[in-house]
């Protein structure tokens, strides 16, 4: 279980500040592209076959909670896992938590489709590539 | 009507993209941000009400569509609107338009409050601030 | 000679600050990258010429003065000219001032080749090129 | 010896590169400031000293050679180390190192001085900080 989700921990400096002096708000979809890339990089079988160039992995939506605010010197602890696998799209979801409290930061799911790079059309995710991420999906 | 809405103009560059040559997500909050912050230039008497420093815009929700990607030598019109008037939370509703076909690029609502400072909590937006805000919105 | 120096304008937002309420040291870089941006946009003869795919814009060393700071609100423009044009590799300027009182905030000069990227070796800025880029030449 | 240089690795990502699908100039800097901050982490007593509120590190140049491009899945290794302590400046070097191959991506300094934050002037560097930071410099 623990394997299927993914964790990397970033410190907050003070270039991720805004006007307030807490992180902005855009720096956080770097934090947690940053936990898909990394949670990418640990399923390299998944990875190679989304890596041909002939599939592009496609945000649509992104529904962000940001519940705490994060100042310079936290440490964040970024979880990212699978979390609903559809037919066409799939959605994975981000948490983000303070270590000095366990506070949770920010909570996210993103929704993407897989595009099929020659149609430009969200392939259907079924076969092969269906079975490798329904091992990974882990729901609430 | 039309001074209800904010827009401005967004040249696409190339530290704007990602891997696959698109706009990254991430920096589309960002040409979000420079919406709000443009609309609220704009109207400098709410401007001044938010700017005392007692008050603290804070962003709780942000659900944001992406609908087509947009690439270097794109501009992109981002318009931005008051679009809900809670008791104690509001929304802001930001579209970004491709200009060379008028596509949707970007939908997104991004629901704030205002933090009291002193006590750390979400005002409740009522007397003159709220018939400030009334004033503004713009339903679909 | 006016044309010869591309100028935008900036304004200050809360997500370039960094933890002292600055303008991040990193941020500058993007603003002038747009200045560049927009100076290219300005020259389409010679853009046309850069952006042919044979050719890559290729920055080689940047040294950059930071003078004074910037805060939220502060409007900055950016003065963007070619300053010096070798045989293989050319210079531009810029200078960022606040517009509140026209200090000097910023101050750099970035060395560029133009790759051609068949041989991935620097080009000799020659020819017709060079009689374009000449032209644009505005010493101090 | 080996203490007295920061070293912290950066993976490559989607949104670092710019439109040639190489890390932009900008987001170096970023790599940079986190190698700065890591560095300092790991000399809790000069930090502490640093933070108490009265005394601001400031960038006054940065000078930057881009040697190498680096791609999606590079990992890079800033290395850090203070290299000039002057009377009234210090500069840090820094290096960053693509993994694959060893070669220097880019290599830069940044000269900056403590702002006694009280009189907004440059600090002359003497006393125990100066004997702190003098324990540290590591020349070429």
């Amino acid at each position: 279980m623990q394997d299927k989700i993914g964790k990397v921990t970033v410190a907050v400096r003070g270039y991720h500040l805004d006007g307030y002096g807490h992180v902005n708000h855009a720096r956080y979809l770097e934090f947690m592209e940053e936990g898909r890339w990394d949670y990418f990089d640990r399923h390299p079988a998944l990875m190679s076959r989304l890596a041909t160039g002939d599939i592009a992995f496609v945000a649509v939506n992104l529904n962000v909670d940001y519940r705490e605010a994060a100042v310079t010197g936290d440490r964040l602890e970024v979880a990212t896992r699978l979390s609903v696998l559809g037919g066409r799209s799939a959605k994975m979801h981000h948490e983000i938590l303070r270590q000095r409290d366990g506070a949770t930061v920010v909570r996210a799911e993103l929704t993407f489709v897989l595009l099929d790079v020659a149609s430009n059309k969200a392939m259907t995710i079924d076969g092969e590539l269906r079975d490798a991420l329904a091992a990974l999906v882990v729901v609430d």
